[in-house]
């Protein structure tokens, strides 16, 4: 590729690695970059150092933050007792969004997947159990991964080493989404649905 | 959004303005950045910063370059007499890969399109028109913008200007799907373009 800037074909080469950047994106990408003002390009090269050089992760619930404890853990009006686990900052922002809950958080940054060589001792959740031990206020962990495989396999896990503890354990329901067409959900959810049922 | 880091928040924000990267996107790979380690971020935001600060304009051609002319136009291998017209640099790169083409380039860095206020100052022609009348033994110019309508009116346009200095100007012609873009053009296909071009 010596027909084209060796400063280009670099960016190229390092946007490509990026997660969902084929070669044809970041090509169209990196031509975006060199055709952009000065400012612009900087602004972005520095939000990426600082991003990475600022943000820290919680000493208490393990979440990105830039002081230490975050915004959530040092937040006295939200309620102490109460840990909702998930398993990345992109869950813990969908739960903020519901306005919902007010308790703590606890971020695990991972789910547990031994196909992918993901283990308990890879995720955070030695901290969980340090957190519970240090706070035996602590009135509910409720246990937010996704419904997959990795995320059920995950809470089950959280579950038994939690039990002992004497702490209430909760997950999160499954069921029919709301404005979801009960014809069109799949068997699993639907049977999860009909056991999950509540009286009304 | 006080519950996510504000370095976290502002590399979002500067990742959401790339072209095609939306806030899911963007988010996506904010984590995926913080997550890697130290060396992966720094190599990232140096080329970013190295693509802009070291990429210039090839002052033959109008290509991006490290070095002036490009590799292209010093290459003394190449025909000097034949000036293929592209673009983008993009176009430029999906020519070289088909093998089949010899000559030099020039690169346009955009199609006329009055609707979004792009006229014929805003490319490089009058680098191309200075270029041709400088070397007179041009024997000939392949104008190969995208078969698109403002492709095509870019190719009418220096078709127009170059006729009267008695240059032949030709088009890329069958193969080109009317209404795609060259640079998803595989290497067959823009082959035979190349070979079965057309006087305008």
């Amino acid at each position: 590729m010596s027909y084209l800037a060796g400063t280009i074909i670099d960016l190229i080469d390092e946007l490509s690695k990026l997660p969902g950047i084929g070669r044809k994106s970041a090509q169209r990408l990196a031509f975006h970059i060199v055709n952009s003002d000065l400012d612009t390009v900087n602004r972005l090269a520095n939000s990426i150092i600082k991003a990475k050089r600022d943000t820290k992760y919680c000493s208490i619930c393990c979440n990105f933050t830039n002081s230490d404890p975050c915004n959530i853990c040092s937040n006295v009006k939200r309620d102490r007792d109460l840990i909702c686990v998930v398993a990345d900052s992109k869950d813990l922002m969908a739960i903020e969004r519901t306005k919902e809950y007010n308790g703590l958080y606890h971020v695990l940054h991972g789910n547990i997947s031994p196909m992918d060589g993901i283990g308990p001792e890879e995720i955070r959740i030695k901290e969980l159990l340090d957190r519970i031990q240090k706070n035996p206020d602590t009135s509910e962990v409720i246990v937010a991964t996704s419904a997959t495989i990795e995320g059920e396999a995950t809470a089950m896990y959280i579950s038994k080493l939690l039990k002992p503890l004497g702490v209430k354990v909760t997950r999160l329901a499954s069921g029919i989404p709301v404005g979801g067409d009960l014809e069109y959900a799949d068997e699993i959810t639907l049977s999860k649905a009909i056991e999950g049922r509540i009286e009304l």
